[in-house]
């Protein structure tokens, strides 16, 4: 216990349905103290002439990518410099905030920001958290440890940071970013 | 659609089921594209002699806490430094990291550690995120802005932090902190 | 076979849990040749807080009188020439269309018409039918036959007659009139 | 809110399935008012091997033709004077009751009776409404307007009439028909 | 896996309901090699006016007494020698049949025969099975050992036997009975 | 009513969900007095994507074989004195027991004691009764009558015989068997 059904018109790939299977299990795990070999979860799958709703046979929808992979694909084009792909994963009402800046829209903005505080910096992913909001965003937490060069050449590594980031369908709408950048260059 | 049900033995409260269905609510809409009103939820219970697992009847488990209200409370007592309350809400095994310190495992460690850093701080809630994890903790993000007084006395106000949480029952196991106090304290 | 299931917000009361089982056999039965024995339905009732659509729960609203209730409560009052009660079963927009009439609005257009035909008439119920329509409207049938006097005192009987009403609710919002009072009159 | 669901054998055509979650989508609208879009059903199809009832697996029957399809064959039939088609729908058993006549068996009486009154006539259909009866029968009801010719050869139109039809598996076993000839011809 | 559902209308007590339970159990457990902890009963419970077959709500009709328990009781009055209460648990048209007999109808007809073989005999109960047959009669066996004294009042014991009863509803309408008394007897 | 539904992974035969079904079918009627027509069973299967437990998918066991089918082929093969075969059907650990004699371990044993007993038996079946315990071995119980020759020659016939058996997977593991053989041969 508990049993988990859902019925859904055919049409989502079996990642998505697994994905799907995973976020009900951990729903269910949220609020349930059971064992999680104790929580069963069933997909029933309708064709759409199996299901109507207002007297209107119904299509499915394309199911939604997972944002952590919107995130993640964003971040690795971020890494590799590849500023085109990453403007792309952004969506029209994007804004960003960094430690200490007010809210940046693009992406030349924080290149030109990042400037005088680092010369690159690479992400080490400690985990990635994603959970569907009340209103249309998922969000995803992402945390580590950042690696690169101080404007003088000198390495720094180790330094933690989380991003929260905002998604709808398919674009990043929101970028928040925390880190101990300021705390490690002030020590001395 | 879709349509999720979820069969319980009977024993949870209105607030747990009800926190239970917008559970299972978000967790099909973190993948099915579907409008919120097309979502439904219907909460099966069983009395504890309809459902038999293994050739016995089963009595439930008392339902987990909300992890957000475990956290508020602590952030709540720690705001009133009121250490005794918010120490009975950590397990052991507690750990806290907080910028530019290896993790603490005590509050007078806090307070020794934050002595030097502000005379107190505030905060304001921006929102709060709570996940089940894959392990047995439940994840609680809370962001926002504090404010307090420098150890000069100056105020300070509108700094960003996030916290991360984690969770088991209702104790707190993890904190994870970050914030901008390095960067705007560096600010001239 | 077939096995019919409905889930329902708990409120209902059983008669109209009963009709509703009805319909639900009888829409079965136009489709599939089960022998009536062979037709099950199931009623699952749920508590408002079982029950979450759009992250919300619901509460049921009344259900519908039986439209067939609605004409037989006005064909008596009208039989019994208590206008003030018929009156209250007509909805806004109310028409009715008698053999050979335009659209009528009020019952006094009616008994102005009705006047240089017959003295009186009085119904006796072969049949009733109800089914919903597509749109708001529920429709009842009612078939039977007329007698009464002509206007010179003789008396008639045996004359067949349809009526279908529309019915929003618990009110009427068309009444159309068949019968063969002018078959019969012309008759040698 | 509600939900339906119906377990099948497997062996429906398509169009018989959404002729069923249309009469199982307006039975439950007959007693609950909810919006349409709030009214969901689900068929779920089983193999005859995963049926089992009385400890015998079961093949599923044929599904009964449309019986309003029944009623527009025979009246398209009518109106073309293809008597031998019309002829093949009918059941036997069957009886047809006109305005004033007494019940007939056969099209060569109906003939008859209707050379006196009329050159020809067609229909111009205004609405069909069907539903089964507690009984074997099917309830189908057309109605509209007739028009034609005199015996004298003028033209006669807009005369309103209404069937009333009842359908066993795909044969019509009785026919009831109302309508204004009589008050039209009287009318000065 | 597997998950089996019973929908049952309201009535039967809890006892009934976990024996119930128990038999789908194992009734799963027979064919699908599940661990015991992976199968799962649930018992939904409907009240007579949620539950229509043929157009009729029905009631429900009291649960079969264990058949198990029938064939206690009875076995316990025989041994205590409580003929008339042995007798009350026979069905018109019992029969039994011991090793060497023919078919017998009445208990007296078994003392009568049992007179020359022993003394008395009191049974140890090695364990009973039960199991619903094809036809309306319920099959109980139960094995274990005899003792008792021979008719020359030297003792035996440690004798194995089993009987095989098929019991419908309430009463035993046969017992054919198996042992090794004959064997033993034989022995030097 | 009762409705059984089992939910199952995909990948058991026909075969296999047939004996489930009547299995299930027997279950209920061993506690509920319903006709066996009014009994239905529902296997509802799931493809292994679409069935979670403990947040992985789970593929399907091989169906245990139906144990009587086992202990069918174990009797022919013994009555044939296809030792061979009929020891590959045997478990480790099998034990069997026979009129008077102490448990044996293999045929060979069995063999030599039946050698003074009789030259030959073959058996008549009246009947085969299947069921899981609660163990995990299934019972099937065999019953009829012997036929053959005494150890001198002649002939012997309608001996009563019950055998009982456990089932362990496709194994038999233990064997205990009653008969009349003993109370005949005394027989004058």
């Amino acid at each position: 216990m508990p049993i988990v059904e859902i019925h859904l018109i055919e049409g989502y790939s079996d990642a998505d349905k697994s994905r799907l299977c995973t976020a009900l299990t951990q729903a269910a795990r949220l609020v349930v103290p059971a064992a999680p070999d104790a929580i069963t979860v069933m997909v029933h799958e309708l064709p759409p002439g199996h299901y109507m709703r207002g007297n209107a046979h119904r299509q499915p929808a394309p199911a939604k990518p997972d944002p952590s992979d919107v995130v993640r694909r964003y971040l690795a084009a971020m890494e590799a410099r590849e500023l085109k792909q990453a403007t792309a994963l952004l969506s029209d009402g994007f804004t960003m905030t960094f430690p200490g800046t007010a809210p940046m829209t693009t992406l030349d903005q924080l290149i030109t920001w990042a400037g005088p505080r680092y010369r690159f910096v690479t992400k080490t992913y400690k985990g990635f958290d994603a959970l569907q909001s009340e209103s249309e965003a998922a969000v995803v937490y992402c945390r580590g440890t950042l690696a690169g060069e101080w404007p003088d050449g000198t390495a720094f590594g180790g330094i933690r940071f989380i991003d929260r980031f905002e998604v709808i369908k398919d674009k990043i709408i929101r970028q928040d970013v925390w880190n101990d950048i300021a705390e490690t260059r002030d020590a001395p």
